[in-house]
C-alpha cells in the first residue's frame, strides 16, 4: 500500500536540515512511501539541493509560518493559520497525506491536531504513546503527557488503543496489558486506577498492575497510565539514563589507565551505546485522533527523525485508526447490549 | 550526643544475619552510638557469636514474633503485638531508643510506626523520604509511596519537612525546593500540585516546578511529590538502572574481544559501579512521626543496612523531629496571625 507522509520541515531544534536528512533516509528505507515536505519552500529547496538528492521523491507544500518551540499552544492555534503544523494537519484531514510527523512544539502539535482532526468516535481524549526499550522487548507506554487528570474511562480507552497497536503493529496475538501502579498491597493506586483495574479484568489481555521497574525489565507489552504519571516516569527514566552515562564517562575519563581501558573496551562500549540509543525509540504517537500524527523529539537528528517517520509509515500502512474505530464501536455496542 | 538506635533484627530477606553485619559495621563507624537488637534472642546471640564480635556493644531486646514480608499491614498491626517492629517502635515511644531501623515489610512498618508513635502536631501524614543519587549532589525526594492521594496541605507539609532535613542534615543554608511536575506550560500538573505551587511561592527556598530529569541531573535539593507519583518515579528509575546494567553486561559478554576489553576496563568499571551503587543510598526516612523511623530496602546486605543505620543516627543526632515540631508550630502561628 502506498502511503503519503507529511513532514513538518520547520519543527525541531535543527530544522529544516535534520528533517530533510531524515526524509532522505526514510525515502531509502520505505520505497513504497511518498513524502511531502511542509514549510518555507525556499528553505526546503535549498536544503534538498545542499544534500544533492533527487528532489522528485519529495513533494513540497508551502507554509508561510512556523510555531516557535516555546510558543503558547493556544496562540499557535489561534494566530498561525498557515503554520507548517497546521498545513500538515490539513493535509491529513483532506486525505492528501496519511500521516503527519513533526519535531515541533508538543503542546501546539497536540492542540492543532486535535482541533483540525478531532478525536475518533468513542475516544474522549487522544493520548501520547511511545515505545520504551526493554531487556526482553520494547514496551508501549501511554499516556506520556497529553492528559494530566484521567478518569477510568480514559484509562480504559488508552488500554484499548494500546492493545490494537500491539496486535496490529507489534504483531502480538495476545499482548500483555498492565496498569502502572505502586507495589504496596493496602494502598494500590488512586481511585481512577483502581476502578480501571476492575473494569479491565474482563479483558483476557489484562495482566493487572505493573510497577515502574516492569516498564523496562518486565514481561508486559502495553503499560497504561495517566499523562501526569507517564510524563514524570518518562523524564525520570531519561534522568537516570543521563546520570548513568555521566558516571560512565567520569569513570573512564579518570586517569590514563582508565582511558586506555576505555579504548580497549571500545567494541563493547559501542555495542552498549547502540543498545541504549534513544534515537531508535524516537517517534511518539498521538493515538485517538482522526488521522495519524507522530511527534519526534525536538532535539532529534536526521537518524532519529527517520525513525519517527518509520513509526508514521507503520501506523498508516496498518490503517491503525480504522481498527481503533471498529473496536471502539464494538466495545460501545457490547456495553449497550449488556446494559 | 549519645544516641540509641533500635534495629529490627528480624526484618529483611537475609535477616537476622545481614542486620548483625550492618550493626557491626555501624558500631565501628559510630562509636558514640548504642545499638539495640530487637528480635528472637537465641537467633541474635547465635549470629553475634558466629561473627565473633564483642557483644557488649549491643543490647538485645526480645520480641517473640516477626512480621512476614508479604503480610497484610493491618493483620501485622492487630495480631502481632510482640513483633520485632512493634517492640522496636515501643522502644522509640518510651524513649529507650532514639530511632528504629527496619528492613521489614514497608506497609507494616508504616502502619505500626504511625499507630505507636503518632504523627507530629501539625503534620497530617508521615511521608517516606529518600536520597537520590545526582550528577552534582544527592537530592532528597518525598513522598516515595506512603500517601497515594495528597492534598495541597500534605505537599506543603512535605516541603517543610524536606527543607528542615536539608538544612539540618545536609547542611544547606538555603536548600532549593522543587515540586515534581510535567513540562508543558499549558497543563502544568494536577490541581493539588498547582495549588501547592501557589502556596509555596512565599518560601524563598522554593524554586518552582522541576521535572523527572532534574531529580538526577538538576540543581535542586528537595523534590516534593505525592506518594503515587514518587513511588512510580522511584521504581522507573530503578528499572532504567537495571536495564542499563543489563545492556552493559550484554555488551561486555558478547565475545572474546569484548570480554578482554572488559578486563582491561576493570578499573574504570569498578569506579563506575561504586558511583552507581544503590546500597550507598539505602535508608528511607519516615518523616513526620513522633520518633525517628528508617526503612531499609528489604533486599539489603550488611553494607546497605549499615547505611540505613547511618541515616537514623544522623536524624537522631540532629534532633530532626524537634525541629520539625518547632517549624510547624511557627508556620501555624504565622498563618493564624495573618488571617
Amino acid at each position: 500500500m502506498t502511503v503519503t507522509i507529511a513532514l513538518d520541515a520547520m519543527g525541531g531544534d535543527d530544522a529544516p536540515g535534520m528533517v530533510i536528512d531524515g526524509a532522505i533516509a526514510a525515502a531509502a528505507r520505505h520505497p513504497e512511501a511518498r513524502f511531502l515536505l511542509v514549510g518555507r519552500e525556499d528553505a526546503i529547496k535549498w536544503e534538498l539541493k545542499e544534500a544533492g538528492v533527487d528532489s522528485s521523491r519529495f513533494g513540497i507544500v508551502s507554509a508561510s509560518q512556523f510555531v516557535e518551540m516555546d510558543e503558547k499552544p493556544s496562540d499557535a492555534l489561534r494566530r498561525k493559520k498557515d503554520s507548517s503544523i497546521r498545513v500538515g494537519a490539513n493535509l491529513v484531514k483532506s486525505g492528501e497525506a496519511d500521516a503527519l510527523v513533526s519535531a515541533g512544539n508538543t503542546g501546539a502539535l497536540m492542540a492543532i491536531a486535535r482541533f483540525v482532526l478531532k478525536t475518533l468516535p468513542g475516544i474522549d481524549r487522544p493520548a501520547i504513546a511511545g515505545l520504551m526499550p526493554g531487556s526482553v522487548r520494547p514496551t508501549l507506554m501511554m499516556d506520556l503527557g497529553a492528559n494530566v487528570d484521567c478518569t477510568l474511562d480514559h484509562l480504559v480507552q488508552f488500554s484499548l488503543m494500546g492493545e490494537i497497536y500491539a496486535k496490529e503493529v507489534m504483531g502480538l496475538s495476545k499482548p500483555k496489558i498492565g496498569l502502572l501502579n505502586i507495589g504496596e498491597e493496602e494502598m494500590k493506586g488512586n481511585e481512577a486506577v483502581k476502578k480501571a483495574g476492575d473494569l479491565l479484568k474482563a479483558n483476557p489481555c489484562y495482566i493487572g498492575n505493573v510497577e515502574g521497574t516492569d516498564i523496562f525489565m518486565g514481561d508486559v507489552d502495553v503499560v497504561v497510565c495517566d499523562g501526569f504519571v507517564g510524563n514524570i516516569a518518562l523524564k525520570t527514566g531519561e534522568g537516570v539514563a543521563q546520570l548513568f552515562t555521566h558516571f560512565l564517562k567520569k569513570a573512564f575519563g579518570k586517569n590514563l589507565l582508565t582511558k586506555l581501558g576505555g579504548l580497549l573496551a571500545y567494541p563493547a562500549l559501542k555495542g552498549f551505546k547502540s543498545d541504549m540509543d534513544h534515537r531508535k525509540y524516537n517517534g511518539a504517537m498521538l493515538l485517538g485522533l482522526n488521522g495519524v500524527v507522530v511527534k519526534s523529539h525536538g532535539g532529534a537528528d536526521g537518524y532519529a527523525f527517520s525513525n519517527a517517520i518509520r513509526v508514521a509509515v507503520e501506523l498508516a500502512e496498518n490503517r491503525i485508526n480504522d481498527k481503533i474505530k471498529t473496536e471502539v464501536t464494538r466495545l460501545h455496542e457490547g456495553r449497550e447490549g449488556a446494559s
